[in-house]
């Protein structure tokens, strides 16, 4: 049997991950992680620096060479420059390393809109740690800041900067906040909690200019022009795929297209993190995944079947959380307006609970909205939000439509109870009762109807 | 059609939640409550009074014949005395009331060991709002205190005592604390705990007897003589089933047995709550249920049913969780050890983790234990204990276990991640891909072997 020789391009979350698995699945493989950045982070933990509610970029961050050589690793710090999939080498600015399976974990590039004046000074991105270490030092000498972009990295680091006592714009081009991943009724609820801390948000608009001289001055939108020392974009990714597509490798969407085993048009060339694309399990769109979670799960598929595995991929839901303030707010599947987009009739069931027992002197409230496809009662899509519990209860939902549950498994299904910690009705099963009885109200008018 | 004419006996969690599904089902039907206690409270919530973390036991109490007259239902304080199952009429001390359906819902008696001395003063059960006040009273009067039983309510209880001020002594007949719930390594950690709060814990003996002249004044164990001012018994349930019984209705193992929509042995009888039977979904074995969350759940399918309906309880897995001093404990499905018993191979999964991002300042540890069916790879049972979020992934636990979800599903399982609420790395996940390791290693050396 050839000896298997694997090469991961990048040292993020998918690459190195990646790396890992293919480790430990087959510890005698030589595995050696090319990456230009020699730390490993998590995006998602740059604005809780920044809040200063974690008190070091040192703390969120390790050393790549370091988790490398305790897990026999060989760390390059080095830029791959192309990828010779005849030669199976990748040519570094130092080298040329030679590989049996080849992992591109390139992740992506803040997308900037064309706007005039992003060229300006104290004009950042949020996407790497550098972004983080000139937000922080800026917003020492500053007064206001605009973020432009409603997503859960904008909320973040908007929340970030109110509390290190800035003014703070938040600007949504799009109708409302977390517009891709909530309903109108539960984003309305984040919106509030924006407001009540001092938040304004201009939405459903695009920012026209940015002003100043060499920095930011201000921001024009919507006829307005808002004084600002800073300005944040959080307006989307670009997934790092030229160096696939110079290598012949085929794209969609501009993310590397994969099969379900993580691996390219080009065999035993792998794909993993924000530059790989995912499908939809409902809609089966693809779509680019940009979640750490998604990065972490394909370079684990890709590292184990670089070494001769076959472990599969599923298609996404993309489950997600994020606190702002004082609330938790989670979402999975598709929305009740992504549905309505895919020509799908749903029915929701909503309840507003507790996260302990109604009397329990500490408990904080919640939401819950279910959406199933009338048609066959499947869920297909959950959102909630409240001050506890949000995560545990995401993460059920997002098993339930992945293994394609109904209405029924739901209300029947069992679960623990205890004054401080939950409620005696969970509040999954009281919105799956509220749907259930909604579905019986409507079969017996469709009956009535004569439809049935 | 005939009218339905629904009478329920017991306004305990199973009763009560049997009237409202009763009603809500079908809202034209006599729903009729009768019950010798006016108030509606969750016996789980009784330690917490005591404690004082919850102020009063008005907090915890609702007047059922308020939550009836705000649902239309009939409530009637009176006690059933028996049963005509020919004449469908249940006979109270004051009355009679006639039914198309009647749903027994009777609860249970606290079950008391037959030991010298539990007659005296100052000796408690813990099961009734009138035992909780007792004990609140006499704690005010009181040094020390034993608890016997080391279930989830006397672990609570021991801990509500000492932090009254007393000095507390655990006593629990088998060998570990929790022992029908989790297996030695994690009642080991609540075992911990207790110690760490001065609990004192004597185990795997019995008592033998209860001294004292009209009021105890101390437990006798182990040759020792342990000085109380008061004793709580914990020592299980006896389900109510005597009215059942003299009426001829069927009952297995001291409760009544029932099939999946909650029937009895004589149609158009129902029972709900600690009086009915459970069957265990991995066993299959009948057992008392006697958690409230099973009450609950029994009452609405049986209130559903007794108007018509065809709703279905499904067999048990015993999700449990408390906490005990600043620890959630958790547990679903079997134990290593019941699985032992049962001749079933398991293989486990095990993790420490966080509850947050691992550098999140305010994270706290927690630790998951899978067990697996070692021929089917299914998942069987699972034990959590940490700082946070148990409840949450107990729940996802006991639906995977119930949808015979495998280590395959919970590796490939999505979820969500933000640095103050969840790790990017799941806890369930890692604890998933240690089983299927293990799982691999095992095959792998069966191969060797020539087995596979």
């Amino acid at each position: 049997m050839q000896k298997h020789e694997v090469v991961i391009i990048g040292g993020g979350g998918g690459g190195l991950t990646a790396a890992l698995a293919a480790k430990k699945t087959s510890y005698d493989t030589n595995v050696t992680l090319i990456t230009k950045d020699p730390l490993s982070y998590s995006p998602c933990a740059l604005p809780f620096v920044i809040s200063g509610e974690i008190d070091s970029f040192e703390r969120i961050s390790k050393r790549i060479e370091d988790i490398c050589r305790n897990s026999g690793i060989t760390c390059v710090i080095d830029e791959a420059l192309g990828i010779d999939t005849k030669k199976k080498a990748v040519k570094t600015r130092k080298s040329e390393f030679r590989y049996t399976s080849l992992i591109i974990a390139t992740g992506g590039t803040p997308l900037i809109p064309p706007i005039k004046g992003t060229h300006l000074k104290n004009v950042y991105t949020l996407y790497r740690l550098e972004d983080a270490e000139k937000i922080m030092d800026a917003a020492k000498n500053a007064k206001s800041a605009v973020v432009v972009g409603g997503g859960a990295i904008g909320l973040e680091a908007a929340a970030a900067l109110i509390e290190s006592g800035l003014k703070v714009t938040l600007i949504e081009g799009l109708e409302y906040v977390l517009s891709k991943a909530l309903d109108a009724d539960y984003s309305q609820a984040v919106e509030n909690k924006l407001a009540e801390n001092g938040i304004e948000l201009i939405k459903g608009i695009n920012v026209e200019e940015i002003t100043g001289a060499s920095r930011v001055e201000s921001v024009k939108v919507a006829g307005k022009e808002i004084q600002a020392d800073m300005v944040i974009m959080v307006t989307g990714l670009r997934p790092n795929v030229k160096i696939a597509e110079s290598a012949g490798i085929e794209t969609l969407k501009g993310c590397i297209k994969t099969d379900e085993y993580m691996e390219s048009g080009v065999k035993g060339v792998f794909a993993a993190g924000d530059c790989a694309i995912t499908k939809s399990l409902i809609t089966g769109k693809p779509a680019p995944g940009l979640l750490g979670t998604i990065a972490i799960r394909q370079g684990t598929v890709a590292g184990m079947n670089s070494v001769g595995e076959r472990e599969v991929f599923e298609n996404v839901l993309g489950a997600m959380i994020l606190r702002i303030f004082d609330i938790e707010v989670g979402r999975t599947g598709i929305t009740e307006k992504e549905a309505k987009s895919e020509g799908m009739e749903t029915v929701t069931g909503k309840i507003k609970s507790t996260t302990t027992a109604e009397y329990y002197p500490k408990g904080k409230g919640i939401e819950v909205k279910l959406i199933f496809n009338a048609a066959d009662k499947r869920i297909v899509g959950a959102q909630a939000i409240g001050g506890g519990g949000v995560a545990g209860k995401i993460n059920l939902l997002t098993l339930a439509i992945a293994k394609n549950m109904t209405v029924d498994d739901l209300i029947r299904m069992e679960y623990c109870y205890t004054p401080p910690l939950a409620p005696s009705h969970n509040p999954i099963v009281l919105a799956a009762e509220n749907a259930y009885r909604k579905m019986k109200r409507l079969a017996e008018r469709d009956k009535r109807l004569g439809k049935a």
